[in-house]
């Protein structure tokens, strides 16, 4: 049995997630629907990648993971299927994929005859990802995906904001082998510690996070509203604990 | 393998939904629960209306939509099922069905002894759903629905803004046949056009929506916010385009 | 087939979410996952007891309730499971549990080798509720579970606000059989009367609520907004109704 997993910036107000859910449970009944988040930000490409990269690993292999954050619906961008390692993606190529890894084919989708230009979620991505559920794989002719990010291509020691979450935790790019016992982000030099408990309240951190990476953080606070950190953001190295331990 | 389908004002914060889905689970366990939208503003019939219009049609017949947007619960407003087409609707008689179409049989629910009077999502509505997920039916004498929105019924020829989404995109319910090749809202003419990218970024643009009515849209913008229209504010077919395109 | 629900309050926007749901799916491919709650308020301990409290009693005997409510991870605070009555609860001991009656074994669930610091929901409670949906049973020495809640134990004949709701309705601890025919709240005396139509629009109110005590709300509207109200204020039983009816 399949597994369709969801992740969209529809919110949970309106009728598109339900309709897209609507079209799933018609053509691929025996299918198993997971929402993975549909409160990613409006059209905000590179927040929808990062849940991508984060969210879809655990998941089992033959996995099919919908993604429509898709400001550019109906216009110039394609929509694409991507079969990567043993999982499926479904959705507009505008970013959202850029972090996947390991791509073994990925080729254009064309909207059905009667398509809405507005909501390919329900007319294009969700039928397609029926599909794949229903075990049809796509044919089409093998493309190379749009990868790009904002933020373009790390350089060796030097890591930047990638993802700032719920919590308001600064997420970096910055893995830990390069990292010594300290980083340094916008004017501020922080240890590198084990975990929130390591600081007082109110007070920044600096940790290897969830996704592997280092992150910063207030403990029971939002590490983006204190330093009013955008994604993009420098993370570097850094010789030595500052003021905040 | 019954889809019993939720639509709620309770939000994600609390244990309303958890209570629902727990009673169902206990009683129908077979059924396949699907959430649609918990985040319909609280108490807005209008708003929960158009939800159960736009999100219900592409599920499979025998599917059971559960709607609980119920500012009157435990007051005069009545209990309902509702069988229209192939499909069954248990909520409030207040308005929230007031789209749906071939209604073949509307009967009134009564509350089991013991019903709490302020939430009949757990102790009503969730019940009479996995009553009909289990092939129960209804058998109560027919009712009439109270089908009223606030902007009464529309005249051929003038649309109204019915519904405003979590993007801020205007959804009228004036069709593409009774338009020309522009609309008049808000005392701006805007061209009909078929996608966001049809128009410059933050302009204003109106295309045939995915309910296949007038929309109003901002590209990468909120339409709702620039024109500050609520519902209610009238769509009329124009003769030509205006300065936003 | 195994139930697993899930309390978190990592919002819908990030990819947490959806990497406990992936390792469910992948270590017990035969569970039920169920949303109960995401939105609760981040690092809301005493929400999320409340929320535990009243979501989970309706489901079937079995149901494993996972709850990541965890502003210590990492930390002191012990990651724990718990069986009480026929049910099954996995989270952080630190007062999300503090509400659950019966207790019949709680016992401490140590971190698999490799687990990240900041993300227990993926790395040690997932796994821990998959293992309980594959039949697995918790061994560990029993401990006492640490139950606080910061308003501590209820004297008899008063109660105090305990949960506050997306509606803006206040949630007390008094039962109804330890008041008259009116409860005093913040100044204000309320008469106890049946449902939301009891009085007009925007006038306070108070009713036994769904969860079994005293509530207090305002008629389309919040009395949390009214009456500034926070948990901890006192409910106390009174004589008479006063200015609000």
């Amino acid at each position: 049995m399949a597994i369709i997993t969801l992740i969209t910036d529809f919110g949970w107000r309106d009728g598109y997630v339900g309709a897209m859910k609507g079209v799933i449970a018609r053509l691929a009944p025996d299918a198993t629907i997971v929402d993975i988040a549909h409160d990613v930000p409006r059209g905000d490409i590179a927040h929808a990648a990062w849940v991508v990269k984060t969210a879809t690993p655990p998941f089992p292999d033959g996995t099919i993971h919908l993604v429509v954050v898709d400001p550019g619906v109906g216009g110039a961008r394609r929509a694409v299927v991507v079969h990567a390692s043993a999982d499926f993606y479904v959705g507009p190529d505008n970013g959202v994929f850029a972090y996947i890894a390991h791509v073994q084919h990925a080729c254009e989708l064309a909207p059905p005859a009667g398509a809405s230009k507005t909501f390919h979620g329900r007319d294009v991505f969700a039928p397609a990802a029926a599909a794949l559920a229903r075990g049809e794989r796509p044919t089409g002719a093998a493309i190379a995906l749009f990868g790009a990010l904002p933020w373009g291509p790390r350089a060796a020691g030097a890591g930047r904001i990638v993802h700032i979450d719920h919590f308001g935790n600064l997420i970096s790019d910055l893995p830990p082998d390069e990292t010594g016992v300290a980083i340094a982000i916008g004017g501020h030099t922080l240890p590198v510690v084990d975990t929130f408990e390591s600081v007082e309240r109110g007070q920044l951190l600096a940790y290897v996070g969830s996704a592997g990476t280092i992150e910063i953080a207030v403990r029971d606070g939002s590490a983006a509203s204190l330093l009013h950190a955008a994604r993009g953001l420098p993370v570097l190295p850094a010789r030595g604990a500052g003021p905040y331990r």
